[in-house]
């Protein structure tokens, strides 16, 4: 009944102190004793702080069978972080001591080398084997995402038979968590599922073939995580048995893993629509990698501002003859897109809840149109009155708003119709909405404040 | 083993058509079927795609349990939706049909008076009262989490009692999906717990008292929804029983509810960074409402940004006579609010790892200043040049490569920053990061590049 330990107030030590010092001494059960007894979060940030010298003291330190359960626990990222940062000689033997769905996942997100060198250092055939298939599955597919060798039964087995096996197995069955029992035929393929909790009411002698539900709702290997997330959705499954081609059984997605990957996906929608896209970032990463990652997506943006900017070039006559317009350039631009953004945001939203599909642009053309009018219209007046009053010229300020309405509802126009063609073209609507967007509501918010200038010059100056 | 529908070809009927063709004829029936049928996305897009009318004669047409059903299936935001726009009369039946745990996860996120409606037409006393105390439990909190009634027995049952217990009441408990037993005293209070499975290899005459596992962990009911993810994170339970002040049993937090929490939360982070406030938005919604909480946020920034041009404003002098600063002036201040915006995302997901804590500040400073420092330099470089040769004159280059570097590296400090200074403040740093970090940057942007070109103005014009 114990509470989870409250914050720590700033002054004590923190955990990863304590273990700086366990580690630096090389203490292999004073680690173990400070690492269980760490919250994750905790733990996570220990690991976090230590320097490079003392992650690899804690390669060392722990046993393979340790680590491995570390980089389990640990957020994805920095599992991937240590393997990356780490000698691959050790964190080899630790990759082996992990399931196949999760080491293949780390590995993924691997540098390609940096996979290809822990792979090369696996010494155990049989985990190389099954850890290669693996990762032959496309990412994400039912077949990468599904725990192997499910419990399974053929289907003349009686309940007592089953119950005898279950008491003479108890420790295996209890550490693997199982829920269904999976009823195959002599060829491995699957025919029937069965609670595991049904047997409490069952008659020991019937068989599971006669108890089972036949014909149970199955996945394929191949079979993508969203049709997996959208059948946990509907249905209360804590697992679902996948078959391959043949129908054989070869694995259970477990509910947990199809929500863990749910998260993921919005998490890197989160931080691919802020400009981290060439995966998570932590600082505790190689200064150059984060440097390097981050102006991967800054330096392409930088063309795209030029390309809106040159309007400004364009045009630049007309500003120096009102210079008074330098001023609204900036909010015009900014403010439609930041209605923009709204737009794509709740088009990304509707496309990942399946509401909205990519065909549906009359739609979201309505939808949005009328937003964009009403809002930019008063957004439009607010400003023009700003404008004019600031200025003392009332044309200024109808140029002002007129621009800033116009640009709003193109802006949140294109907004909710970018994501939309973005997916039809099989592209990430969050990796790309935002530039692609931002950029056209700067060319045109620059153009129609300095067009609709130019055209009343003459009332301007 | 019926693998799900693929995706419908364009010219096919959709769901929604043959669901509204159902609900014009009444027919309840057909429109069970219909709904049934539907994969959970496909249900969500069918009736975000009907008519107001049609939605009435939903409620009309569909018993309340059914109804029910449906609002527990959509996405959130879609159920608040149809509660909201429905007429209260009708929903709160449905909503009486619904787990209080649900039903009050619902009653939250209306408007206050249209949550009063339905409290106010449900009939049964006791749903009533149980939906009271839910809602008077803080939000997110495990009590407002928890399933109720959860299935406990005194700890002198043998196990053969337990066994015929179960036999008994199959029906109750295969509905309810329990995975543990718990065992209470005679004051009702949690004093251990049994996995279900154990009592395949348990003996039938020891009583559950001998075989739980005494003191189990237990959350109190005032926990916070972060730290219970955090012990689910930890540890593999599928729940946690929840206890009030005085150790009593009163509920069990399901593992799956706090991941849809954390799933929400994710959510709604990024839809915050896109300027989606006020809760989530589907265009179903009605027009004004979306305008209204769209504007919201607008309206407030339209000031901010006006604060940062007025930057402009002070120098337009400076600007007259170097037109050309005019282009430079919205990359510099856009490109450095985009270094700035990466670095308050991996400030946010440190802080949610629980990596980063408020008072990280100088690790924070340190990391980012060195990545400002890199990357502002780069883009700096690369737009100088652009500058200079564009403009033909290398002392505007230099003016703009040298304001683009400092506001880069200004920019990713404070996007660093902003994050743990909200935290620390309690403000959801998700929020309001963004508008504050664009506006200084904008006006450091702005400030830097025209106070630099007038430090050196003979050599521009």
């Amino acid at each position: 009944m114990t509470p989870p330990s409250e914050e720590t107030p700033p002054e004590e030590t923190e955990a990863w102190e304590t273990l700086d010092e366990a580690l630096q001494a090389q203490d292999t059960v004073l680690t173990k004793s400070i690492l269980d007894g760490l919250e994750a979060e905790d733990q996570a940030r220990a690991v976090s702080l230590l320097s490079q010298e003392n992650r690899e003291a804690l390669l060392v330190t722990l046993p393979s069978k340790d680590f491995a359960q570390l980089l389990q626990e640990l957020p994805e990222a920095q599992a991937v972080e240590l393997l990356e940062t780490l000698p691959s000689e050790q964190t080899a033997a630790a990759v082996e001591c992990l399931p196949a769905e999760t080491s293949s996942r780390l590995l993924r997100e691997l540098e390609d080398q940096d996979s290809a060198q822990i792979l090369h250092e696996i010494q155990d055939g049989e985990s190389l084997s099954e850890l290669k298939a693996r990762l032959e599955y496309p990412e994400g597919c039912a077949g990468s995402l599904m725990r192997g060798s499910p419990v399974s039964f053929p289907q003349e087995t009686t309940v007592q038979e089953l119950l005898n096996d279950l008491y003479n197995h108890a420790d295996d069955y209890s550490d693997r968590d199982i829920q269904y029992l999976y009823v195959v035929d002599e060829e491995k393929r699957l025919v029937g599922v069965l609670q595991l909790r049904q047997l409490f009411w069952a008659p020991r002698s019937k068989t599971i073939g006669e108890l089972m539900i036949p014909d149970p709702l199955s996945v394929s290997d191949q079979m993508d995580f969203h049709d997996l997330a959208e059948i946990f959705t509907k249905r209360a499954f804590l697992g679902l048995p996948v078959v391959d081609d043949a129908g054989r059984l070869v694995g259970v997605v477990p509910r947990d893993t199809v929500q863990r990957e749910t998260s993921d996906e919005q998490t890197e929608q989160y931080l691919q629509s802020q400009g981290i896209v060439d995966g998570e970032e932590l600082r505790s990463m190689p200064l150059f990698d984060r440097c390097r990652k981050r102006l991967a997506w800054l330096a392409p943006n930088i063309v795209l501002n030029l390309a809106a900017a040159s309007v400004i070039a364009a045009n630049e006559a007309t500003l120096q003859e009102v210079i008074a317009l330098a001023v609204f350039l900036p909010i015009v631009s900014d403010m439609s897109g930041c209605s923009g953004n709204q737009a794509v945001a709740v088009s990304i939203r509707e496309l990942t809840l399946g509401i909205l599909k990519p065909k549906d642009f009359v739609r979201v053309l309505s939808k949005e149109g009328l937003v964009g009018i009403i809002n930019g219209s008063l957004l439009g007046i607010l400003l023009g009155v700003v404008a004019a009053i600031w200025k003392g010229n009332l044309v200024l300020g109808a140029v002002v708003a007129s621009a800033l309405a116009l640009n709003t509802v193109l802006s949140v126009l294109l907004g909710g119709l970018v994501p939309l063609f973005l997916k039809s073209r099989k592209v990430d609507p969050a990796l790309a909405s935002g530039p692609i967007l931002t950029t056209c509501t700067d060319m045109c918010g620059f153009f129609l404040v300095l067009s609709l200038a130019s055209a009343v010059l003459d009332k301007l100056t």
